[in-house]
Order: C-alpha cells, then sequence, then structure tokens
C-alpha cells in the first residue's frame, strides 16, 4: 500500500490531536518534510511571571516538527528535542513554527523548526529527532501500534 | 528585602501559572533547588498518534524545572531545555516529575528533570539552564519586567 | 554467534580509538550499559582562554557513552548530544566521565554522562541518544558498515 | 577601552587555542557574530568503528561556535551545546564549520553552527549558548578571570 498524500496525513494528524486544536493553531503548509503553523497566543497560555509558558512555544513547534516529519506518509516518532527560548511571548503575540527536515536517513530524520512572532523576532529554536518505522498512517483506521519507538 | 520562602515563591508562580494549572498538576514538594509536580494524564492531552503529545510532558517537566529554579527566591529565566522520549505515555498515566537543581553559579543554574509513570517508568529525561537575576519575587505586586533574560 | 563480552567489545573499541588514547583516557570500569573514564588535563588541552576546550572534555564524554551503548555487544551509533559547561576546567585537572544507560527500548538507548572534577565538582552534564544495530561487533575483522545509522 | 577587532580577537583566540591548532583548523571567516573553520579529517581522528569521533566534529564546532561569540570583543563563555550526527565522518574527509550568532540580548547569545563535508553533505548540526560577559579581551595580557560563567 503506497503511503498516503502528505495533506491526508496531515489533516488525519490534526483531527485526532486534541492539544494542537486546544492550542488554535492553524496549518499554513504541509508538505512531506516542511510544515508551517500559525497561533495566536491567548492569556490562558501563561505561566507565573506572566509571559508565556515554556511548555506552550514547545508544543507549537513540536506539533510541525510532527506534522513535517510524518507528512511523507509514514510513522515517525519523537526521541530527542531541544529548545532555546531567545525571547519572551506574551499573550496577544502571534507565532509562526516553520519545521524543515533537514536530513533523512534510512532510521532517523533531523528536523529544525523556528518559532518566530508577529515582528518577524525568534522566540524559539527547537531541534528535533525522530525515528522513522515503515508503518504507513493508516487513515481510516485504529492506531494500536502507533506513538512508539520502542 | 530578604527573597520570599519557597513556599511563598511556588505558590504565588502557581497561582499565575494557567497552563500548569490546566494541566492539573500538583505540587507534591518545594524547597530551594527542587519541586516534584504529580499529573493525570487526560484524554485530551493527546497528539494525532492517540498518544500523549511531547509539549504536555515537556510542559509539565518544564513546571518542574521552574519551581525548583525559582523557589529560592530570585527570579530565574529558562535559557536552554532538552528533552528525550523514552517511552510513550498514554491517557490515563500518572506522572511524576522531579526537578532537581544540580549546580548553581552566580548567573546560572543547571537543572535536571526526570519524569516517570506510575510504574516508575521514565518517559521523559529533561534537562535546564536558567538565567539568575539579582530580583527578588515581588509576591504581591507587579511583573512588568519578569520573564525575560535580556 | 552471540555478541562477546563487555571487556572484549570495550578492549576492541579503544584499540581503534586514535582519540581516546590521544586523550590519555584510562577504562576504570566497562560493562553493559555503564562506563566509566579517567583522565589528566593536559597543557595542550586548553582553547584560547587558557582553559580547557569544550571538544576535550565532550570527547571524553562521548568515549563513555560509545564504550556504555556498545558494551552490549551490538553496535550503537551516535545521534543526538547535548552537554551543559556548569564549571570550568583547568589543566592538571583529573577527570571521571560516568556513562549510565538509562532506557534501552528495540531500537534506542538514551545515556546519561556526568563528568567531574578532582574535588567531585561536576564540570560537565551530558546526554547522548544511540540507534541499537542489530550487528555485533565484529571483533577480529573488517569494520566496513560500522558507524551509520543510516 | 573600546573592544578589539574581530579579527584581532580571533587571531588572540587561535594563538592561544591549543586544541583548535591540534586539530588543523583554518579560519576562512571571522567577523562579529560569524565565523567559518575547515578542516582536513586525519587518520588519528578516529573512533573504535573506524569512523571520526564525534569529539573531533564537536571540537570543530565548538571553535567556530566560540570564535563567532567572542569576535564582538567582549569574553563569552559557552553554556549549553548540543549536536546531531546525521551521517558519518571519514578520514579523508574535509569539513567546514559555519557558525552563525542567531540573537544577541544583553546576557546571552545564541548561535547554530552547520558542519557540511566535501559534497556539502551536513554531518553536524550544533547549537551553543554562551553568557556574555562585559569583560572585554585583553589580548596582550593575562586571562587569569576569562572562561568562566561563575
Amino acid at each position: 500500500m503506497p503511503p498516503p498524500s502528505p495533506q491526508a496525513v496531515v489533516a488525519h494528524l490534526l483531527a485526532g490531536d486534541a492539544v494542537t486544536r486546544w492550542l488554535g493553531a492553524e496549518v499554513l503548509e504541509a508538505s512531506a518534510g516542511r510544515s508551517v503553523l500559525r497561533m495566536v497566543v491567548r492569556e490562558d497560555f501563561v505561566n507565573g511571571f506572566g509571559t508565556v509558558h515554556g511548555g506552550i512555544t514547545f508544543a507549537l513547534a513540536d506539533s510541525a516538527f510532527a506534522f513535517a516529519t510524518n507528512a511523507g506518509g509514514f510513522i515517525s516518532v519523537a526521541v530527542d528535542c531541544t529548545i532555546s527560548f531567545p525571547a519572551a511571548v506574551r499573550p496577544g503575540d502571534v507565532l509562526v513554527a516553520t519545521a524543515v527536515e533537514q536530513v533523512t536517513t534510512n532510521k532517523l530524520a533531523f528536523c529544525e523548526v523556528t518559532v518566530t512572532n508577529q515582528d518577524e523576532q525568534p522566540v524559539a529554536f527547537f531541534r528535533g529527532t525522530v525515528y522513522r518505522t515503515t508503518r504507513p498512517h493508516a487513515l481510516a483506521a485504529g492506531r494500536g501500534t502507533e506513538g512508539s519507538a520502542a
């Protein structure tokens, strides 16, 4: 069975992804090895400093990473991620996360995600590595064995 | 003005932290350089694989990291974080994030956070570095200059 | 063919490892999932600040990581590493790198390495992830296909 | 005293940097926030797999990172680094490490380094964060307080 199209994969992932939908993230682009997400920062995204919780910015980047690395049609699962926070994010900011797969080997893919705000200022530098399985996304059915590199 | 007590700082941070409260995380321990959070994984924490979104696990670890590194009373802001995902997390799991500050210098602190599930199996290894400011947490008042390493 | 013993694997790796021998690192312990290396810091390990080059400390940690994750007998190759530098290292210091594999899945292993100096002060926190192949170390013969996750 | 020129800083750093000189790395470019190093991979750079030791590739990237972040004239010290290894390196390869500072705040700078081989294939993705001191590089004299973020 050939893998499904990138758009079908991302639509499938997004439909089941309660977190990305809670974030209110919108998919601006999705192709094999690339995705772009956009999100408006809400008041309920703050931490105890009144700035945006790092987990929110990470989650947006992580979703872009998952969409970019899975859009090729085979299930890929996150192994390691790193994130740096060069600037604070605040409610009302509009974030864009751009994920680009840089190198794909037989078993792994290496992806960079940059998150910028409405002033095109970087607010997060994210890198992620996935383990690439040989299981295609089964768009219509059960996901019993998905989501694990074990 | 001496810095406030660790418990007062963490209570202050948690009161303003909409994300940690949305997660339903409970503070099991909080002292200078150490915190432990516990969370029950809800159905709405999943990604498109039906497993728990990496951003949720990261957010829990990041909150534990923030509490541990700020409980000493001075404002500390996250610079770099890394996370690895050795096992999938699923709805119904109960996660415990234990954050321990390992080294504190004049300007920086280095913290390790391990997240385990109800079987004491590690599901995330997190490390974070903060920049330590010399501003004490002003528990009663404005936070206009908090939350930025700039 | 069963995999060779941990000691045999590490002796084999060390024999071919020009960098670890140049460092003067000594193997204090080697077992499946664990290794400890010790090194005296030489004058020629410095950077332009007169302190020890980060690449030297990283190399020591990386060797301990490779030995710990390969000692089980199957070829494992590094995917991602992170290192933090909580204190400077100086010529004359004696470093000990302790690598411990924390979780091993079918395809991956997650390892932590701490480097301390002669005062038992941490000078580096390192984490590394390997991709685990199913090829045993061929101790007597060619290594044509080793060392690649591709 | 104004900070010295980028070229003077890098020449000063390189003169004292025994490791970068041992690597045989050549400075192709050096300006405030950017540096490019080139290195031919020698036989004595290998690990026990017969491929190049991760510490060698890291060291090259770390030197490029140090030069880029110090060339502005003030002493900056490494805090956290991450590296991913998308492809193996072999003796005879020619590596180019390009370091670009992406964001500079009052206290921190965030830098990306990509290492490619003679086929322009990426062999390492490196990120590093420095703590920026306010001490200018004292090009003629002692370095007693350099090289520590403490």
